[in-house]
């Protein structure tokens, strides 16, 4: 399972019942939340998100309506008696906003918390099963934009070929896993390809929130599976985008198409259009980049 | 109109679509707002509450369910491009609270923001129209409790009786409001009965959140009109409650009684508790105080 959960696809101001950013990220068993508009934790109770099971916050950039509702998360985890460790990862002045609210309410968290300032761009997190990047975004204050890859092993294992060769130790079939063939004590080769299949390659999720267009984003998530790309406009109002280091559809659309991405998803729409505007968003980024679908608050896509 | 409507009424956990705690006063044309939990812009759009007439904020102490909107309120107001200026009482620490994250944000407040730290019992608010104190209340952390007075004059002018009288100049109206006779320059009296009626009295609203059971809080609310007093758990979860420096019905019930008040509002149910519950907490209040009524999300109250 991978898979992106909407939880806010709506611009600053909230309005039509829709709201400030932020997304969950399922990779198998591991949660992560891209930002963390007002109002998330509310979402997550909504549409049943196990807020114990998220260990990674990404926060793209400091406007409100991508962080407001991170020190209630957390208030809420430290409630609720979490003891699993928490990383944020987030620009660095956001540490000391997080630290004077736990202060003033007199309390402490029951777990850890961890902090990572992000100062450039590159590896956040490296982990056996995944790894996060980040690479930076054109808004209108230091803003980044985040790249969270699955890993998965070149060749999954045959169980029924692998049964054929009983001798083979089970404390290899990493190594299987990884293309190498057996050789038994006494010389018996078994080629990888009797006992492995290839695996369906490692898919990755790129998230670029706020920003103004910029075709070098491209190739910063050149060849992901699915980027989402902020749309705060239709393609009419090209210039109000630009003069608020926000993109239209098409500028969207065209990051994706640039990227050779596979599959795009557009949200962070702005409060000027109501709900039964936003198939317009779609069709003008259809004739752009055709593999194209609205984030819908409380659906998850599939990456 | 002197009513208060309800955006939250849980405590903090989040829970049955249930919000944490903010109020809003409406007095005539102006509006109150008496905390502002996570999520309270977002009730505001939901119950049609006009942001922009709201001139004084009250925050109660500074655990998270009584503040984190805020900040989200103040941006949005910001960006709806507010001139009137605004006025916050909250604990001190909240004011570098919230400059930190509007510097963050690389913004500025377009409307003048007064900061008022609470810090100690007395007149916080005094216009000619009404008048807001403060009190101590007894939570884990500083605290205070705001009692809103509307201002009215002691009688009412007749307008078919004052007919008979026009040599009384409009500009002597508001003395006969006062209860003066008017002495026309000739000598002639003109008894203030004569032309004026009894207003009814001024009225009242104590507001109490977080508190421990403390009956010297009565003394402090004596004879208001509505009182709003928390009531986290029901009378069976009194050590509990007390442990956790909150009150159950009945001690809410009973500071009611005490003050001598026409009327009380409870609210601030724990999470514990779902919908089909809350019944339960009319029920226990009534017991010691009759005229109770359960602080219901989207619903006006008349003080």
């Amino acid at each position: 399972m991978f898979g992106v959960t909407i939880l806010g696809n709506n611009s600053a101001l909230p309005a039509y019942d829709r709201h400030p950013t932020a997304q969950v990220i399922t990779l198998n068993d591991r949660l992560f939340l891209f930002d963390c508009g007002e109002g998330t934790q509310m979402q997550m109770n909504r549409y049943k998100i196990r807020r114990s099971r998220i260990q990674h916050i990404f926060i793209s950039h400091l406007h409100g309506d991508h962080y407001f509702g991170l020190v209630g998360l957390l208030t809420t985890m430290s409630m609720s008696d979490r003891k699993v460790p928490l990383h944020i990862y987030a620009p660095k002045d956001l540490e000391l906003i997080i630290k004077l609210q736990v202060m003033a309410s007199d309390s402490r968290l029951p777990f850890d918390l961890f902090f990572h300032p992000i100062q450039e761009a590159g590896l956040l997190v490296d982990d056996p099963n995944f790894s996060v990047s980040c690479f930076k975004v054109y808004h209108r204050i230091d803003a980044w934009g985040f790249i969270l890859k699955e890993k998965r092993k070149p060749r999954k294992i045959d169980a029924e070929k692998v049964k054929e060769y009983p001798f083979i130790p089970l404390s290899f079939y990493e190594r299987l896993q990884n293309g190498e063939d057996y050789i038994a004590p006494d010389g018996t080769v078994v080629k990888n390809e009797a006992v492995t299949y290839a695996n369906v390659p490692s898919r990755s999720y790129a998230y670029c929130a706020d920003t103004i267009f910029e075709p070098s984003i491209a190739e910063q998530i050149k060849g992901v599976t699915m980027v989402y790309h902020e749309a705060t406009y239709l393609k009419d109002l090209e210039e109000r985008a630009a003069s608020r280091h926000h993109c239209t559809t098409v500028q969207a659309a065209t990051i994706a198409r640039l990227a050779c991405a596979q599959k795009l998803l557009i949200g962070h729409f702005s409060s000027q259009y109501d709900n039964d505007k936003l198939y317009l968003f779609e069709e003008e980024a259809r004739e752009v980049f055709p593999n194209v679908q609205l984030a819908l608050e409380g659906v998850t896509y599939e990456v």
